[in-house]
């Protein structure tokens, strides 16, 4: 393990950080408030610990997996440690454990918040809670990896370690190209969204708000309601739209933008099978409120149709108690924030293509069964999927679950029912926000104990990670030469 | 699809159902009750049924897989379709989806009952209840194989689609030998349960039903509240032992009686993880009770002990309502349920063997992680698991979770809640019995709806036949020349 590289690479992390607490100040400035102080503070902070360990001068500029693997995770925690401070300093949290876990929240773009009154936040506070959504939704790292480049370090082990999903993008091989393609793409997405919120009549700092949250997939919203406090269909149209794009993989953009033609899109078997999954769940629900808890049937398609697209996209807006809905629909939503939604996009959960992959994988394995002689290749998108692609998907998803069983196993031991324990490991692990029950979207985790918050932010982290990044540092392999 | 052999041994099998039946005459007449007449219509019909299939002469005589596969899934349709006509012909009970659903809980092992006062039902049908464990037990296809050499068929294919778990036995070759070994081994555990039990004072019906419910992993009992009825620390440990015994890997005892060495026992790996398993959930679950359930250490202790026998084995038996338990004690139970007991048991689940290979799989992908050019072969008992075995199992796991996910929303449409919902699946699709709130082990089956029930007996015969035997029928392909 070259360590000296992981913190000179931290350290450029944290001079980035500092630079993306300027904004709030900004607010802070213009609302006149008094927390300006708190994030000053941070800035300087962060700066100064980001110059130290800058300083830092390798003999080994090489970053292999391992050194990718260290950067990435303690990456995160080290981002969420410095970003949890404007929280505590300016009083908005007095427990360090809240504001550590509002803060992975964040940059995990989970949504899950230990806040009960966010509207009695000050703006400044709002506006970083739902920037880090943003930050985090691209991977801080992919503005770390545009500008790595220029201080001539390897950098394809973090992007490796970093992009969600299975199958490796079709973008460019340059990695400084990919980082700035995804940005843009990113950044016109921000920009468009905030204009179709802003020209439909939204308050221009929730406009800001709640588009970092979307196009992140995080769910932090400035009103104690989530988007039900506004009541207005316009809103939640453009937001689900948002939430559901954001949830595509953003290569597949970039190759439609190049070849001049939305057709490319829908020749992807991923987005045909997340729109079929979008397109089924909201049937099935919209029937299911239909009558036990709407009267009317476009009243249930209007909440069906928000809650799929903010859950399978891992978002977690609310625009209405969903946890007060039939089992049905409230267990449905719950296998949504397994499978999440594309791989490549800003979305957590289990992702689609390795789903999709998990039924070829078992139609195979039958058709073995029938034909023993028959022995063919699974294939997406007409490409032959490797076999070791296949191992590494069934084993991340057998995975999954067992982490998943586990962090519900260590929650019930800290005073939680079932169904509360179960939907809390799902929606942290699968990065959604709001669960069930004592979690669910009209609760908020501040009643949990500290313990539960610790082992939720774990969930996060292993989560938005992919797991393999974070758990093969438990492992003592890892760190022998 | 050589139909025409599957029906003709189809007809041995419903002869050999008559046969099964004729004890039951014997308990009738001896208790001197009515139900005998519902015991002797029911193996007329069973008998000509069977005449009439058995008369079948086809020209091919050629088993293969796909053959095999029809006549295991159709065979136990077929005997539980017959067996359940003595409840109704006798009026114990009067709906065929009920009397359906109780066979087939038995032929499977399962044990769930829509029956809430079992101590009201005649002596003849309590004993056949408990009896179809037993023959389901060791899988009536056993006892066919046991004789279906004599009519000069292939067999083979039949073990194959029947015998339990992913790993090939380690028995003799020749079919016949193995199905009589099994059978003489499960023979002499049956005699030797009744003695003990008998010689502990339990009244020799009780006992001889106990023991065929304990050795078939069942769970149906004599009495309303299952083993707690008796109160009787010695009735406990013996059931308990002989369901953990009934859980181990029945050629395990062939190998150790052929060597002359217990020892021979331990240097399996299934069965050290399996005891370790047991031994660490006791330990918990022991903890977790003793203050909050039982005041006293021993009582926590004695109940630990048998639930964890009980579930593991997935036989189902209660000596207390385990429902009122802590969440993380129910919860553990729960997934006790997935986990089943060892492959080549009478028990249900996923097998202990598929869970450790998960894991070794799991193990082995973070291993290439960290060092991608080393591939390392899976290991059991120092013999190199091929990877077809691996992918079978990787496979078969997330199968089982995509029909358990599958039939819980399905049943959540018939007015259940979800903890409810998720463990009868659980319980059903692992062959336990009792599941958790609405359908705990004080309750029944029966206020289910009729479709719930049908789905309910569709998940005890997938699970009992481990999945593939049945999914693989309702592939077109199946049926293709």
């Amino acid at each position: 393990m070259n360590l000296l590289i992981v913190l000179k690479i931290l350290g450029v992390l944290l001079l980035c950080e500092a630079a993306a607490l300027l904004p709030s100040v900004a607010v802070a400035v213009i609302y006149q408030e008094a927390a300006v102080y708190a994030f000053i503070k941070t800035i300087v902070i962060a700066a100064f610990l980001g110059f130290l360990l800058y300083s830092i001068k390798p003999q080994d500029k090489m970053i292999r997996y391992k050194e990718g693997f260290a950067i990435v995770s303690f990456g995160w925690i080290a981002a969420s440690l410095i970003g949890a401070l404007p929280f505590l300093f300016s009083g908005a949290l007095t427990s360090p454990v809240d504001a550590f876990f509002e803060t992975v929240s964040g940059f995990t773009t989970t949504g899950a918040t230990v806040i009960s009154n966010v509207e009695a936040l000050p703006k400044c506070l709002l506006f970083w809670r739902s920037f880090t959504h943003w930050l985090g939704g691209m991977g801080i790292l992919v503005l770390t990896l545009a500008i790595s480049p220029a201080l001539g370090l390897g950098t394809f082990q973090i992007l490796k370690a970093e992009s969600p999903g299975p199958i490796s993008s079709k973008l460019t091989a340059k990695v400084s190209d990919t980082a700035k393609i995804l940005y843009i793409t990113y950044l016109v997405f921000t920009v468009v969204m905030i204009l179709f919120l802003w020209l439909g009549g939204m308050p221009l700092f929730d406009t800001l708000c709640h588009t970092f949250g979307t196009l992140g997939t995080g769910g932090f919203s400035v009103k104690n309601a989530s988007i039900g406090a506004y009541d207005n269909v316009y809103y939640e149209i453009v937001i689900t739209v948002f939430m559901l794009l954001a949830g595509v993989n953003f290569s597949l953009y970039y190759l439609a933008f190049k070849k001049r033609s939305l057709a490319e899109l829908w020749r992807d078997k991923e987005l045909q099978v997340y729109l079929g999954i979008v397109a089924v769940y909201i049937l099935v629900i919209t029937f299911n409120l239909y009558g036990s808890v709407f009267s009317s049937f476009a009243e249930s398609l209007r909440h069906a149709f928000f809650q799929v697209g903010s859950i399978i996209s891992t978002t977690g807006y609310a625009t209405t108690d969903f946890d007060l809905w039939p089992d049905l629909s409230r267990t449905l939503l719950l296998t949504l924030m397994f499978i999440g939604a594309c791989a490549g996009s800003t979305a957590g959960g289990m992702k689609v293509i390795r789903i999709y992959l998990i039924f070829k994988y078992i139609q195979r394995e039958i058709g073995t069964l029938i034909h023993p002689r028959l022995v063919k290749a699974v294939k997406v998108n007409d490409e032959i999927i490797p076999e070791s692609v296949l191992s590494s998907v069934m084993s991340f998803s057998l995975l999954f679950l067992l982490v998943f069983i586990t962090a519900t196993l260590l929650l019930l031991t800290q005073n939680l029912d079932i169904v509360s324990a179960v939907s809390a490991v799902a929606c942290t692990l699968g990065n959604i926000g709001p669960g069930l029950n004592a979690l669910g979207p009209t609760k908020t985790f501040a009643p949990v104990s500290e313990m539960a918050k610790c082992l939720l932010s774990a969930c996060m982290l292993l989560g938005r990670l992919e797991l393999y990044t974070m758990i093969s540092l438990l492992f003592p392999s890892f760190w022998r030469k």
